[in-house]
């Protein structure tokens, strides 16, 4: 139903908490739990981007396991998760992909704690989404995905704002409440 | 703000997969990632509960790492993060000591699949929050909590539902998304 829609969590570029661009390592646990709340979500393709081949290994080695080896007959669920789940090298490949799996080349959608121009709210970015096209939501790991990426987006969605001022979530619940204030069926 | 609202993880009484009553492991990633979807959102407090003594003994040792040892200095927003963390050994134990120290008993919240006569929509539990009085929203790892406690809540909150069928987030996940529909500033 949403699967125009699609995630990348993206381990280059991204800043390092001294502010230099890094590529950051994947966390394994990321997989499983960003794959199950994209399949709660019905989106199209997770990818987990990194160019460190040893990490994509180790991803492709993962979700092997639980959706072709044991895994997948131990924890059905597991496995349903995890199909769609992809692992590629740069942002750019997983544009090529989509493009070339759809016939279009999808549009990009970061989000950051600063407004600019091209800055859009939820209700907004809600119904754009319900528009034809492709779309790729990507989320940075580390201390934030770097300015080169974020300069290229389409849209920048607002920040989840905190309640006080404390507000630093693991991107795998930023992800979570995204997808749910984007995507949650009916009017929330 | 929030902070006569409260949380429970609760490891006892929970079910397995088989659906026997059980006592699950602590994952420590969920220490950090609840604390800091939490403190995002002000709550009082965020009880992690287990009857396992030495369950409880490693949460210390990790909270007390960073926020009273390095770790705070190293990362001091995960050090705010576990401002309000604390462990304790039954869900009883929770619910005494906010009566303790606010001299007000709970009321307590569960999810559950299913609907009851005491269920609740999420906005209408938005605006129960808002009344004065004091709240605990409980949480089972593992495969949900014991019907025992299920049945001792004074409201059973609906299930997030899924845009298809596949619904099976992680527990941290569900905390965000809840959360984020209950307590998130404006009207969504």
């Amino acid at each position: 139903m949403n699967d125009n829609i699609h995630l990348a969590l993206v381990h280059f570029p991204v800043y390092n908490k001294a502010g230099d661009t890094v590529t950051s390592s994947v966390t394994t646990l990321d997989i499983h739990d960003i794959s199950r709340i994209c399949r709660t979500y019905a989106l199209g393709t997770f990818f987990i981007t990194t160019p460190l081949k040893t990490q994509r290994q180790l991803v492709e080695q993962v979700t092997r396991h639980w959706r072709d080896g044991y895994g997948g007959q131990y924890n059905p669920s597991r496995k349903e998760a995890l199909t769609n789940t992809r692992v590629c090298n740069l942002v750019a490949e997983a544009i090529g992909t989509i493009e070339r799996e759809t016939g279009e080349r999808p549009q990009t959608i970061v989000t950051d704690a600063r407004t600019f121009p091209n800055s859009i709210g939820y209700g907004a970015l809600r119904e754009t989404l319900k528009k034809k096209g492709q779309y790729l939501i990507l989320f940075g790991t580390g201390w934030g995905l770097d300015k080169e990426i974020m300069n290229s987006a389409d849209y920048i969605l607002d920040p989840i704002a905190g309640v006080e001022k404390f507000n630093h979530l693991p991107v795998r619940s930023a992800i979570a409440i995204i997808l749910d204030r984007l995507l949650a069926p009916g009017s929330r």
